[in-house]
Order: structure tokens, then sequence, then C-alpha cells
């Protein structure tokens, strides 16, 4: 494990051992979760989006960060396969401010808020001394689908592990418009059980790393079958960018290889889903040369298997 | 209304009529309420605190930016009279932080944590691209005490106005120590039936406005009642610090005056409570001179009654 934000993360949460009856998921998720009655619990995930950082007002709209705060928290929730509840959000804007942009920003929150079915609730507006820094937090609750969520660690030897859409190329522009995948999410797992499921965030060799570190497993990907996003320019570095480019907000999933028959062969969505690997015992993530000239990160000759180690962003770093 | 916050969160809380059977409490209290089944609900806060605003790194320490992060939001629990269940933390660290601070950082949300049973259970770690910037946000669940979480709009026509503990000088440095009130608010709520409530961040004068405003009713408070805190200095200005410094984490509420009486008479815990005025139908808060020569803010003579204006923090100045 490499990453910083999961060095610190797996800390964090050796430090308390949490009831497992109040909060069946904790630190550690995509959300976390927590029983308030028999049969009734609530998730919550945060994310913070700094400006310079997850966007670059020089270049982004005040709506389009709005929009991009609230689905990146609505991601989370399909993550777990949950239907998101609401949201509170806090800025901290910067001097200048005034309720104009106040309102653009409100646009986009209400867009994904709107679009989701997931009201915005609360918030918390503060104003820094200077004019240089922007930042917007999204607290969101969400609610079981009546299946029990779906984690990350349940991911099991023999598993085909899949994803959503396309990847690779999303800092290019679709990371500020993507439409975070609730409703695919809700379907698949109306029609298979799912092992383990993340969002997209970081890259995929990054968090298919955090679901073999967390399932206590291995995985092998092939090259050919990873869905490349038309964002991506074609030739050497594309499945590089697919692998580690981030922001992709779309879902990895693992599930037994006869619910990943059953799923291919219902599936009939716009948004696609592609069989790209094998959840294996190897202890490591391995990838296997593409037969068309592309080549691994490390590069390689064609069919060859190297192991594939986590490159994507790293929040820490 | 003079408060640009308040301006801008009521413009918010206009945009969308939320179904009030899934969202009892919606935005402008100080924590929203969500339904989840029969019986059930959950409230969230979320508090952004930067630094150079709400803290400076050049002389406070992490571990007191991490407590007083999670104290301003369990303030926020004490102050609608519910029990903390969980929080979630979010970062945005200057570049150059690392493992190190993090865990001095967290040392703090914990000892907050531990302190009043509210359980850290996720997170997000961002980092900016440069030194300078600092920000926390906290996301904090609770639930209802038995009774219904006390509002900020249900203060009436003669209801007595008390404080806990003493107003003004926090920012000296009682801002990064306090102790929020969460036991205090569910003692007094288990004694007696208050009718508004919520807690002193922005100033007095500032959040006893937001109480008039949203239960259409005037005030008058006794310049002579007013606890000052051992920290205000001496002499005159130590009302106005404490109608307007803010900070002070204290409890502000109403109830019947019967009501007063018999908690004043039952009252016997360290942290005192104080009458400090009465709710009128004047449509204004108005102060009543004191009569050892401590003037008003705009001054006047002993006795006099004038104009009370909301002075305190104003977030979007």
């Amino acid at each position: 494990m490499s990453n910083g934000e999961d060095i610190i993360t797996s800390w964090f949460a050796r430090q308390r051992n949490l009831p497992a009856c109040d909060f069946p998921i904790g630190i550690g998720d995509d959300m976390a979760e927590v029983r308030l009655a028999d049969g009734v619990s609530v998730l919550i995930t945060t994310d913070m989006l700094l400006d310079g950082v997850h966007f670059d007002l020089k270049t982004a709209t005040l709506e389009q960060v709005g929009y991009k705060a609230m689905a990146a928290s609505l991601s989370d929730c399909a993550a777990m396969a949950t239907i998101p509840v609401a949201a509170v959000v806090s800025v901290g804007l910067p001097a200048g401010f005034g309720q104009a942009q106040l309102k653009e920003l409100h646009s986009g929150i209400i867009a994904a808020s709107d679009k989701f079915n997931c009201p915005l609730i609360g918030g918390d507006i503060t104003k820094w001394t200077d004019a240089s820094k922007f930042v917007i937090n999204v607290a969101m609750l969400s609610r079981p689908a009546g299946n029990p969520p779906v984690r990350r660690n349940g991911a099991k030897v023999g598993d085909a592990i899949c994803v959503t859409g396309s990847l690779g190329g999303a800092l290019l522009g679709k990371h500020l418009s993507f439409t975070p995948r609730v409703k695919e999410a809700l379907k698949i797992t109306s029609l298979v059980k799912l092992n383990s499921m993340m969002d997209l965030s970081d890259g995929l060799s990054s968090d298919l790393n955090r679901i073999c570190t967390q399932s206590k497993v291995g995985a092998i990907l092939d090259t050919n079958s990873i869905p490349i996003s038309p964002d991506v320019k074609k030739g050497s570095g594309a499945v590089f960018a697919a692998l580690n480019d981030g922001e992709d907000f779309e879902l990895l999933f693992t599930l037994a290889e006869d619910n990943c028959v059953k799923l291919l062969k219902q599936w009939n969505d716009s948004v696609p889903i592609t069989r790209i690997g094998t959840i294996t015992d190897a202890g490591k993530m391995q990838i296997k040369m593409s037969a068309e000239g592309e080549t691994s990160p490390k590069g390689g000759p064609d069919g060859k298997i190297t192991e594939l180690k986590p490159a994507g962003y790293d929040h820490l770093k």
C-alpha cells in the first residue's frame, strides 16, 4: 500500500474499535454506516474540493464547481449502492465573493440535487481573509436500498472485475460534468449480488488496490479489455491514462463469475459494463499486456504479465 | 436582518420547499433533521473552520484546531438539545503537511470525540498546492433525546431569555478550548420545556436577532444582568464585548416565565444559567442601560431603553 492517504486512514481506523452494532461500516469505505434503530440505518460521506486541486476557478464556472462537489458525494452513494437522502454544504469563500457568486454556486448544487432527488438541507458559509482561496465541502446522507450497502472488503478469489463507462482523460473536462452512477449501481444490485464495489476517484490502479488490500486478495487485469475513454488520446500511454488519470467517477465492482455472465447478458443500459479482469490469490495486482502493441505502464512484450502498482492520485503527495 | 449570511441562507431556504414529512427541520437552524422511519430521525450539521479566520496556526496548535472543529459541531448538537452520534471530518492541508501533523490534529479531534462519546467514523484528506492554506470541516450527526429538537423559531412573547455561562472575550483563548454545552442542554430540557434555543457563535446581539427574526418577535435585554466573562476587561466596552465578540459557544434559550422560575430554582450545575431579558412584541431588539454607568453599544443614560442592533460576526462581511 503506497498511498499516503491510505496509510493515515488505516492508522486512524485502528485508533478506535467502533461498536459494530451501532456502526456497521466505519473509516475506510466510501461511506460510513450508522444504525439508528432496528432495521434503520443511515450512511454518511464527506468530500472536500479545493480550488487549484479538484477544480480551477480560472477556467471552471462556479456552477460547475457546485455540481461537481455534489456529484462527487453522489458517486459515493452509488459506490455503496445506496439511495441519496440529503446533503449539507460548507463553503470557504474568497474575500470579495458576494451573493451573486453564491447563487451561481447554488445553481450547480441544485442541478445535481434535483437530478438525484437529494435536497440541500443545510450548510455553513465562511470567508477567507484574502481573495486567493476557495473550498467547498459536501457531507451527504444515504440509505440502504433493500440490500446491504456494498463494501470494498468483500472481493473473493475468482470474482470477475467490472467497471461502468470508460476510463481516463476526465481531467480534460468530464470531471466537472460527470454523471454519478447512482441509478446504475441500484440497477446492478437489483439484478445480481456484488461482492465489492467502490467508485473510481483516484484512478483504477489506486482504487483497485484499495479493494485488493481491504479484501486481502490480488487481481489481474487484461489490458485489451480496459474501456478507454474517447477523451484519452490514442496511442501509447492511453492505457496508462485509463489506469491512473483519476476522477472517472465510474463504478468498479467484483462479483462471482456466474453472476457476471448473468449481469452482462441482462444489461441493456446506455452506460456500458465491461469485465476487465479477475480477482486472484496472487497477493498483488497484475496486468496482462495488450495484443495490439499497447503496453503496460512499465512496457513489456505482448501477452506478458507484469505487476501493476497503484499510480493514481495520492491526496497526501 | 443585516447579516449577509442570514440573507443568503434565507434565500437558499426559499428555493425549495422540502417535504416536511421527511425533513422536519431544514435550512436555517443549528441542525437539519431527517426522518428515516416512523419515530426514527437523525440530525446533521456542518461546520467549516478556516486558518486565519476561526483559528491561527501561527499561535494555535493542531490539537487545539482539531478539538475546536469538533467542539463547534458538538455545540450545534447542544443547541438543538440532541445527543451527538458520530462525526466525519474533511481537511484541506497545506503542502508540506505529513502524517505527524495529521496525528496531532487527530488527537484533538479524538479528545472531543471521547469526551462526548461521538466517534469519528469517516473523513476526507486533501492537500493544497501551496503551504499557506489550511481548512477543516466537521459534519456531525445527532439524535433526538426523547423530546423534539429545540428550534430557533419557537420563542413566544413573554418568554424569559436565558444564557449559560458568561459572554465575551472568547477570542483571547476560550474559543480554542471551550466545553460545548451538550450535557447542560440535555439536563435543561429534561427539567423544563424550552420554546427556542441556539448556541452563541457569532455574538449575542446577532444570534438573538436570529431567534427574534425566525420567531417573529422582539426582545429586551437588561444590561445589568448579562453575565460578562472574566476574559473581558472591566470598564466601558465590557457589555459591548459580551454582546458582540462571538465564539462564546454558550446556550441562548427562551422559555415561559414560570418554567424559567422553576429551572433557576432547580439548577445546581457548575455552569450557571442567567436570565438576561424577555421576549417582546416590539418587533425589534432593545436593551436597557446599566445602573452602574456601563452603557449600551451606542451609549445612553442610565436605565434608558435603546434599540439593539446585531453587531456580531458576519460570515460574509
